[in-house]
C-alpha cells in the first residue's frame, strides 16, 4: 500500500515538474500551416522510447455530424502512447460540429494539407453525417489515398460504412453500429460480431463506446500489451456501467425502440 | 428478429426525415451573445416528453488542460436525454485545449454569461490544468455561484479536487482519480470508493471513463431509467477491454508507475 501511495504522489509531482511551461508550446491559437506531407510536427513531443522519428502518426477524420465520443474515445487511450501523435483531420481546419450540434471539436489539420499518416480513424455519426460523407468524393479520396500508405485503417461506429462507400470493405470482415449492420453489405463487407474486428490492416469498432475497448487494441499493437494495459489504467477503465442494456440483444425490442427514437429527436 | 431488423431500418429513416434542415438551425459559427442567464437557449430542441418549459440545463466547465473524455463520456450520455441540453463554458467561449494539447474542443459559452445551471459538472485534467483551475478565484467564485442553485453539482477524476478547492466537499463522501485519492482529504472530502459517489446532490465519479458510467445514473436521476437504459444502449456501452488492468488495484506497482510516467511524459 505503501508503494501505492508513492505513485499516487508521484502523479502529480512528476506532472509539475514538466507540464505548465512546456505545454504553453503546443498552439491551439493558429490553424497548423498546409504543409502536404504527414500529420507529423502539430506538436513536438519526444515519446518515452524515442524520438520524432519513430512516431506514430494517427489521423482522426472529423465532419460535420460526427459523435464525439468516437472520436475522443481512441484519442484518449492512444495520445498517451509513446511515439504517437493524434491529429484532428477535417475538410476545413477549425470547429467541426458533432451530431447533436451541441458540441464543436477543433480540427487542427485541413484534408489537403495531410498526405499520409500511419493510423487512419475513422468515427461514426447520425444519418445527416454518415450519408453526406458517404456521398463526399473529397473526402472518400482522400480516405483512399491515406490507406494506400497507412498500416491500420480504423473506424469506430458507422464510420465503417464511410469506409465501405470508399470501396475499402469489399469482402472484408467488419463491424459498425448495432443498428446499422445491415448495410454493411451494401459495401460488400461481411458483418462479424465484436467490439472490434480485425482483418488485415483493416480494424473496425463497433457503436460509439466500444472506441474506447478498439483504442486499447490499438494501442498494443502500435506499441505493447504492458504499455495498452497501463493506458487501461491511465483513464480508469474499470467499467461498471450501473445497467446492463449496452447491446441490442441485452436491451431487447422495446429498448431499441426508445433509443433510436431518442438519437432520431437529438439531431433535431 | 424481424423486429429487430425493423429497429435499424428505422435508425437511418427516422433521422433522415428529420435531421439536416433542423441540424443547421445551430450555429457554431458565432459565440453565443452572452445573457447573464440560464444556458438554456443554445439550441432550440423539444425534448421528447416536453418542451423548452421542462428542460434541464446542464453546464459543463472546460479549462485549460482538462481531459477531454471526462467531459465528452458524460456529454454523449446526458445529450440525448429528452428535455436536457448540455453546454460547454469555459473563462472565455471559443477552443479550449485538452491536457495534451493535441486536441481542442469549443466552449459555447463564457462563464460570466451563465448565472446558473441545473447540472454542473467539472472534468479532471492533468496537474497544469487542475492546479491553475484551484487556484482561479473566477472559476471558483462561478463554481460556488453555479452550485447554490444547481440540482446536481458533479465531477470526474481530479474534478473533483476543484470542488474541493471551490469549498463544496467539506465532510462531503467522495471519489477522485485513483492517483489523486490522497488528495481529497486536504478538501475536507471523505474518500469513498467507488466508479461514482452520490452524496446529497453532489455526484463525484472515478478517473476519466468513470464518466460514462456516472452519466448513465444521472441520466436515470434527470429522467427515468428506462430512458438511461436506452441511452446505454444508444452509445453501444457494453464495454469489453482487452485488457483487466483498468483500477490500480488490478493493475499492480508496476503498471501504475507506468501510466504515471505514461501522463507526465505526453503533458511535455
Amino acid at each position: 500500500m505503501a508503494g501505492v501511495d508513492r505513485s499516487r504522489r508521484k502523479l502529480l509531482q512528476t506532472a509539475a515538474a514538466g507540464g505548465l511551461g512546456a505545454g504553453l508550446a503546443t498552439s491551439f491559437g493558429a490553424v497548423a500551416p498546409a504543409r502536404a506531407e504527414g500529420v507529423e510536427g502539430t506538436r513536438a513531443r519526444e515519446g518515452a522510447e524515442g524520438g520524432a522519428e519513430g512516431s506514430v502518426r494517427v489521423a482522426v477524420l472529423l465532419y460535420d455530424g460526427f459523435t464525439a465520443l468516437d472520436a475522443v474515445g481512441p484519442y484518449e487511450v492512444l495520445c498517451r502512447v509513446p511515439g504517437v501523435t493524434v491529429t484532428m483531420v477535417a475538410e476545413r481546419a477549425g470547429r467541426v460540429r458533432t451530431d447533436t450540434g451541441e458540441l464543436g471539436l477543433v480540427a487542427e489539420r485541413s484534408l489537403d494539407s495531410v498526405a499520409r499518416a500511419d493510423v487512419l480513424l475513422v468515427p461514426g455519426g447520425v444519418e445527416r453525417g454518415t450519408t453526406a460523407t458517404m456521398a463526399n468524393t473529397v473526402v472518400l479520396d482522400w480516405i483512399r489515398r491515406i490507406h494506400r500508405g497507412s498500416t491500420w485503417t480504423t473506424s469506430v461506429c458507422t464510420g465503417s460504412l464511410i469506409l465501405g462507400a470508399a470501396g475499402l470493405l469489399r469482402g472484408v470482415p467488419a463491424t459498425t453500429y448495432w443498428a446499422s449492420r445491415p448495410y454493411l453489405a451494401d459495401a460488400g463487407a461481411i458483418y462479424t460480431p465484436g467490439r472490434f474486428v480485425e482483418a488485415g490492416k483493416i480494424l473496425t469498432g463497433a457503436g460509439v463506446s466500444a472506441g474506447i475497448d478498439m483504442g486499447l487494441h490499438l494501442a498494443a499493437r502500435l506499441s505493447d500489451e504492458r504499455t495498452a494495459q497501463a493506458m487501461q489504467l491511465a483513464v480508469e477503465y474499470d467499467p461498471d456501467p450501473p445497467f446492463d442494456t449496452g447491446s441490442p440483444e441485452k436491451a431487447g425490442p422495446e429498448l431499441q425502440q426508445l433509443a433510436l427514437k431518442l438519437i432520431a429527436d437529438a439531431v433535431r
